[in-house]
Formats: structure tokens, sequence, C-alpha cells
């Protein structure tokens, strides 16, 4: 795949407006960052700035950075993370070849260098990780997935799920890996016909539909995206599903009843490591003695802030927790794990499938949005692919139940010898 | 099953001396007692103290407690855990009926009453976790585990595995779930035929000469119990694997080498959670870049202290993590946690297997130490039978890589199709 093409300086364009920051490159300017991409592992690069002088010459067969402008320069060199997100999605640097392998390089420089400062990094977090309201969170979710749902309809599979798929086998398609996660998903909590599901971070609906289409359980679905919920609302019209799935345009914090299983599928990212205990107050209040829940996130190996650039311009307010963190949910109730399984790697291939899908429409997105917004998501989706890839993001299934519930299968082998005609196909 | 017989009064001679604690109980003593055992769910209790009273007098079909002399009623209520335990040990408190049902619902009642309280016993139990030091560590395992070959040969299976074993079916034997669980871990561990292995804490050698016999790997064992090792040497010689199984009586802390594969079944336990970064350390040092690693143990649902009673008589220096502590063994160095099981529903049936054969043996085990000894030991299994089913106790299997290692199936159904035919039987 070569998305991105081979660029030289001056070959595009400037969205940033930089002119006024030209003038030729100082023999400082040159050293300052050629040496800020040795030390995250760029030794072979070459590196061009806005006058056309080369910073470093590379190595043959090695790959090219561009900086348009000093500011992009000045900016990376300040905050690496942000720098280069907003440099790459004005459009200020160009890398050519292919994102990816570009990012998980760096990527992997990077965790090198921050392996060696790990305690430091660590204590530091504890200070600074976010916090979200109720209002705040509202916020930080809107500006995500109300961006229309018709951006979205472009490129994620036709049930619009906007969470890690499940590759049962290494040619599955999209479809069939979002299908496949949600029986994942299913099997883990042994649906039986007739339970009572609550949901919380619902997105569109998909699993709560599939849910109730297939498994025969009444869901209590809980989303704070308006969007998402109306368009929930409406395939459960559609489908005749809406006296078994029931979505509510509201905060998990507030939800009420009791249920025989708890679901959340992508939403702890935006919860707030502060709000931990609060989810689990709610799993605590709502489960039934013999429940069974499952949490679905992306996850950390240690305490570790969202990329800067991210957390700024994409998710803001996110925070993948590492499992230490995520235990904050579940000890202050006695709830027992029954069960994690980290499927990181299927994380990549969701977006690479996401990728794929996106660039097919990224005319169509551009005249949706601008350039700036397809740049900065297409780094966000390569971004995500290599940090998937690197392992700097994991992604946890974790099963739960309440400490003296005994009903407990003797081995995990139902997760995998369910017949795919256990369930109608409609 | 009915392995304690109904008691009165004075039925059994006193182990305990108490004869100058006699004399008869007055009316605020009945109510002291009653009241305690009230509060941790004995409502329907039977009370017969010393003298012949009733401190209750119970329900129909609700079961006695009798106590032999006042001190065993007066360390009761000062040390629940400790006072029951050696009073149940001594024979100066006796209970008719199934001993492990018993405990189990004091257990459930005391969890119903620590859950009330839960954030402060977890703040105390920060302050006085042990610590084991290397001398310390030495005496602790030679007190339980240099108990003697012969009488772990009494009870145990054939292969001397003194962990949680793994019931593939509802009927399998001891013998057969001691196997299972080998497998289950060697198939987690996907090991292949060459690789090295490091155990740190090998008990009698069974896991290790599994592994050596029939997946073809090295194995380098660590072991601080002198009997153990001899046994697991001796063991080696004899099946002519001393070449492929070499046992080492040192402590984990010593262990040297580069190796595909690391290994702990049972260990962790004795570590301390102070050590846990330690431990880290020597997988960190020993574990190649493609390397994977298996940790099983004795867990909680949070951090709470073992048992005084246990920790005390049986197992010093022992504490079982919950996950959140365990996180602080993988946490500072990168490692990827990527599947997680608990089968605590096994170990209570293991432990079960265990009383079965250790009641099958109990006038030979009396002979060897004392009467004193078989019900300590006898206690210590019902009440990990009842840990277990309570879910007072988990057990954890958890497998981790390092972070940028990509080797991971696709699925975790490798876990569960592997043919019998696959590894010769000897």
């Amino acid at each position: 795949m070569s998305m991105h093409r081979h660029v030289g300086p001056g070959s595009m364009s400037e969205m940033d407006g930089a002119g006024e920051h030209a003038g030729r490159a100082l023999a400082i300017e040159r050293r300052l960052i050629s040496r800020l991409l040795r030390a995250i592992g760029f030794g072979d690069l070459r590196i061009v700035l806005w006058d056309g002088q080369e910073a470093a010459p590379g190595e043959p067969g090695g790959r090219t950075v561009c900086f348009r402008n000093r500011r992009a320069m000045y900016r990376l060199l300040m905050n690496p993370s942000i720098g280069f997100g907003d440099g790459y999605s004005t459009g200020a640097i160009e890398v050519d070849g292919d994102l990816v392998a570009f990012i998980e390089h760096s990527y992997r420089g990077m965790n090198a260098a921050r392996r060696r400062a790990l305690p430091r990094l660590m204590a530091a977090f504890a200070r600074r990780a976010p916090h979200n309201t109720l209002e705040g969170s509202k916020q930080h979710i809107h500006s995500h997935y109300d961006l229309g749902n018709a951006f979205y309809k472009l490129w994620l599979d036709e049930r619009m799920l906007y969470t890690c798929a499940y590759y049962p086998t290494e040619d599955a398609t999209l479809e069939e890996a979002q299908l496949a996660k949600m029986d994942h998903v299913c099997r883990k909590l042994r649906l039986k016909p007739g339970m009572t599901v609550l949901e919380t971070g619902c997105g569109w609906g998909g699993l709560a539909l599939h849910m109730a289409r297939h498994y025969g359980v009444t869901v209590k679905a809980y989303n704070i995206s308006h969007e998402q919920i109306v368009h929930a609302q409406q395939q459960a019209m559609k489908l005749a599903l809406h006296e078994r799935a029931q979505f509510i345009e509201d905060d998990y914090r507030n939800a009420e009843g009791e249920f025989d299983r708890f679901v959340s599928v992508g939403m702890l990212e935006h919860v707030g490591v502060g709000n931990y205990p609060a989810l689990g107050a709610v799993i605590d209040r709502t489960l039934k003695p013999d429940g069974v829940g499952l949490i679905h996130t992306i996850g950390r190996n240690y305490p570790r802030a969202m990329d800067k650039w991210i957390e700024k311009r994409i998710f803001p307010g996110a925070c993948p927790p590492s499992l230490k963190q995520m235990m904050d949910i579940l000890e202050p109730y006695e709830l027992s794990v029954l069960d994690v399984e980290n499927i990181r790697l299927h994380y990549a291939r969701t977006c690479r499938d996401w990728l794929n899908r996106f660039e097919n429409h990224r005319d169509r997105i551009a005249e949706m949005f601008d350039e700036h917004f397809v740049r900065a998501w297409r780094l966000y989706l390569c971004g995500s692919i290599a940090a998937f890839n690197t392992g700097s993001l994991q992604l946890f299934q974790m099963v739960f139940n309440r400490q003296p519930n005994n009903a407990i299968p003797l081995t995990r082998q139902y997760m995998y010898e369910r017949a795919e005609a256990e369930y109608a196909q409609v």
C-alpha cells in the first residue's frame, strides 16, 4: 500500500500560512532537528527543510521527512507528539512512504527512550490523569462521535461498530470480524434468552441490536452521543426490536435497574481513571447476584497518558488504562476477574481496514470537511495501527462476576465451540 | 461425606491441658460468644460450653459447636481466625457435621462484614504486607515443604503436584486433572521442542519433568526446598531426563541465563508483595525478546492479608496477591498481559481430593506426627476448600510476553484443541 506519495520541498501548497517563517535555515537548526530525530531512532532519515537544505543527508533507501516551514520544526522540537500531529495534518510536515511504518518506528524509538524513565513517568502520570465530569464527558463525546453519521458510514462496517473487531481467521473481512467480535462478547457473557442486559456506551447500537436479535435478551443501552442514540433508535424501529433494545441518551452514571449482564465495549477509554470507582459502583448497584459482566477497552502495559496529539485533536478526555488501573473498578466491590484476553493485534487490523475504506472515500471526506481534517484523521488511523502493532496500546476484554457466584464453566472451551447455526441469521 | 462425627461436651480427651480453665460459664460469657457467632451469620448455631451449658439453643436441624474450655472461647473472641484454627487443631473447639460447609458459611458471613469496612482494610493491609528476605524465605519454605516427602506422598497425586489441578471434565480424577493442568500450562506457553525454559519454584519437579519429557524442551528449575530438589533430581535420573531438566537448590532471585519461556506455578504466594518488582527484574533479565511467560498463583479480589491462622501455622510469609498487586511484577518492565484465567473452583476440587486422600491416611499421619498435626492439617485443607468455594481466594493463571512481541495467535482456540496424541505417553 502506498497512499502517501514521495514529495520534495515546495511540491504542495501550504495550508499553514507559514510563509512568514521562511528564510534560510541556520546550521544550529539543522543540527537540532537531526539530533532529535536520531535520538528517537531515525538515524537513516533524510531531513529536508523549508529552504531546500538537507539537515541530514539520509542513507540510501532511507526515507525523507520534509518541514515546509520553521514553525513546524520548532513545534516538533518543543512538543514532538502534538508538533508532528498538527504539522502532518496541516501539511507543514510531509513524510514519504508508508506512514504506519514511520510511526511504528518512532513509537519503538520513543518506547525505548521512555523505558529508561519509566518510574518517573508513572508517578508524573498519576498527578495529571484526566478527570471527566458529567458535563465534560458530554462535550468530549460530542466533539468526536457527533461528527455526523454520514462520515462514519463511509468507512466503518455496515453495522457501524467503532471498536476493535475480532478476526477469527487470517482472511476474515471487517464485516465478518465485527460480527465475530459481537459473538465472542456474547459467548463470554453466556447470554441466555430472557436475560436482561445493561450496556453502557453503546455507540450506534450495533451490539445491543445483535444481542436482542440473536440471543433473545432485553437490552437497556446508555450513550451520551445524541447522533448515535438517534441512529440506534431508528435501527431498533426498523428491525422491530424497539421493545427489546431500549436506547437512552444519558450518562452511564445515571443507569438504573437490575440486570443479569453488564457489558461495555469501548467506553472505558473515555471514563477517566478517577471515575473508575464510580463505574464500579454502577456495576455493583445494577448487577444481579448471579450476574456476569464484560469490559472491552483499549489499554496500556503501564499507566501512561494518551498520546498528546490524539488527546488534544481527536479524543479529548480519553485515557486507556493499565490492568492495574482497571482493577480500581472491580476491587472495591468484591467482583472477581474470571478472564482477561488481550487482542491488540486485532485492533491494528481493524484500523487498517478502516484506513483502507477511509482512503477510498478521501475526496468525499475532504468535501464534507477539509484537507486538514482528512490528514488529521489519516494520521489518527495510521497512528492507531502503529500503536497496536508496537504494543504501545493493548485491547483488553475482561470478564467478571460477583465473588460468591460459583456458576462458572469448568473450562473456557465454550467460547470456542459455538456453531454458527446456533442463532438465526436474518 | 461425614468425616467429623457429631460430638457432645466431654466426649473427647482434651489435648490443650485446659482443665484449669473449667468451672461454670457465666451468663455474660454465654451472651458474648453467642453474639459473636450471630454477627458472622451463625444465628442457627447450637453452642455448647465446657460445663455442658448451652450458650445458644440453636435451631432444629442446625449444627453444634462445642468449646471444651474457657480459654478456647476467649481466644476465639479476641482473634477469630487464629482462635478457631488453634482451638480446632487442639480439639478445644469441636464442630459437628461438614467442616467445609461450616467454614464456607463463616467466610460468607465475614466477607459480608468485611465488605462494609473494605477501604479501611485495604489501607491497613498495605502497611503490613509481609516482606520476605532471602534467609526468611528459606526458613518459611523449609517449615512447610520439608515436612517429609513421605507425608506428601500419602495424599498428593502420583507426580507430587502440590498446586491447583485443572479438571477438564466433571468426573476427572486428581491424577488426570494434574496431568491436564500441566498440559494446559504447556499449551498456554506454546512450547516447542528445543526451547529453553526457566521455572521458578518447581516443587518436586513434576512440571519440569513433564515439559522435558513430552514437549522436548530443556528446563532449568529453581527451588529452595532441599527435600523437594533432592526428590526432583532423583526423578530426573530415574527417567534419564537429567540432561534436559536441571534442578537447582537456590532462590529465584539468583536465576541466571536467557530463556525462551518463563514459568512459575504456585510460587508467587510465597514471594511477598514487596518483592514483586524483584521478580519482574528476574523475568526481564532472563526472558528472550520473543519469550512468553506464565504465572500461576492463588490470588485475591482485593489486597488482603492471608488468613492469620494459615499464615501463622501452615504457610509462614505467604500472601496471595490481587490482580492489581500482581501488576507490580509486569508494569515496570513493559511486559504485556495476554491472558488471565481464574480457575478457583478447580482448586476447591483439588483440595477436596487431597482431603479425601488425607483422611484415608489419617492414622498413618497421626503416627508420623501427632493428633494436633492431623487436625491442623485437616482444618487447613477444609479451610482452603471453603476459601475457593466462597471466592475468598482466586486462582489466576496469567500469560504475558514482551511489549513489542507480535507472535501472538489470533485466537485462544489453540489452548483447547490439542490432541492427546501429540505427545508420547511413556
